[in-house]
């Protein structure tokens, strides 16, 4: 790898990198918005959106640009298409904070909803696996990346929990319908957003040592409604 | 553009075009599951995901093989680039295909459930979109993309009509509950095929004329619940 390739490379990692905090950000105050009727966060959640998808733009450019400029081959060119496909993950995760956030605004129009108590675990996972996965891809360490992988499990755990617990209370409580399906859709956005953290720690996993687990491991997605 | 290169190219469209009729037909057998209680048709649909995943991770190296061997620059390159991100688009509509064909199977514990009239019209304009999109980006094809763009907005208009016709049910019937919350998420994935087909024309129009429509367009999912 020449020193010209590494240091746009280095220059590209820390790009990502402060786009992962910013998305972190994003889901935590998206979540808080949800949890603790703090519509005033759902709002900065939702005026951050542009600056993580000029973020994105930038790096896709920015990887097109190596390619033609170091027309790098082997695992430079697989590094590349790697960081092209991460931040595809990590905006499409700042697309579903922006969700969480707009049931949390939706939200406001119901009386007093009580959230699972279930609900702020999941959240600290799905953000830790954003964190984990980031951080694995930029050290190449696939040993944190199947430990972010296997995290991914507790995440569906949870939200089996959470949807059982929507579920009786929309049996006990009619009334109670409406807030209970905005809410399970943003139980299902922070879902998401655990795959997406695990579509990450899966292609450094494939970078680094080759193997393709990303269809080995059984996605959550079909596993609870 | 080198006739090589050409050559190809025109074998990725090849592949790319099988693998979204595959993708099509697994759409249509998932709802056909869903809405007819056709268990075998949701199996059939899970049975055919690996092939979807086998061609996925080929194209990809494909497209891996011929920037190393081209080194195309300029609009091969960023074709080369939209390639990939199609073809991960397309790889996840399967995966949201065998999530509504497993929704389809956990319903067949509940009893008949009414499925909204409204479904099978989304399933038809979710189906043409990834169509039109996939006929677009091989065709190179601005205008038809803008198209399918716009009907991402019938299909919005339709996933909130169905919203509302399972929130009614769930507040009348109580006890078809679980069997409407797994009928919500198989809605909710409809929509998000449909916009994975928008995503797709939305790289086709900056493809065509280096516009960037893809943050401007807003997308659905906060739309509804």
């Amino acid at each position: 790898m020449s020193k010209h390739f590494q240091r746009d490379m280095d220059r590209l990692n820390q790009e990502l990198l402060s786009i992962s905090s910013m998305v972190e950000e994003m889901i935590d105050k998206a979540t808080l918005a949800l949890s603790e009727r703090r519509y005033d966060l759902a709002d900065q959640v939702v005026g951050s959106d542009p600056f993580v998808d000029q973020h994105e733009v930038h790096v896709e450019e920015e990887c097109l640009k190596m390619l033609a400029l170091h027309q790098p081959v082997a695992v430079d060119l697989r590094r590349i298409a790697t960081v092209m496909k991460v931040n595809n993950d990590l905006e499409r995760i700042a697309d579903l904070a922006v969700s969480i956030a707009q049931r949390a605004q939706a939200m406001d129009a119901f009386p007093a909803f009580p959230i699972p108590e279930q609900l702020p675990r999941m959240v600290v996972l799905a953000t830790q696996m954003v964190r984990g996965a980031m951080d694995a891809f930029v050290n190449m360490d696939a040993t944190a990346a199947r430990r972010i992988m296997a995290m991914d499990t507790s995440v569906d755990q949870l939200n089996r929990d959470v949807i059982a617990v929507l579920e009786t209370l929309m049996q006990k409580r009619p009334e109670a319908v409406p807030a209970a399906v905005h809410c399970f859709s943003a139980v299902r956005h922070i879902e998401r957003i655990a795959d997406h953290a695990t579509n990450i720690a899966e292609d450094v996993v494939y970078l680094v040592e080759g193997d393709i687990v990303r269809h080995k491991h059984a996605h959550s997605s079909g596993a609870a409604p």
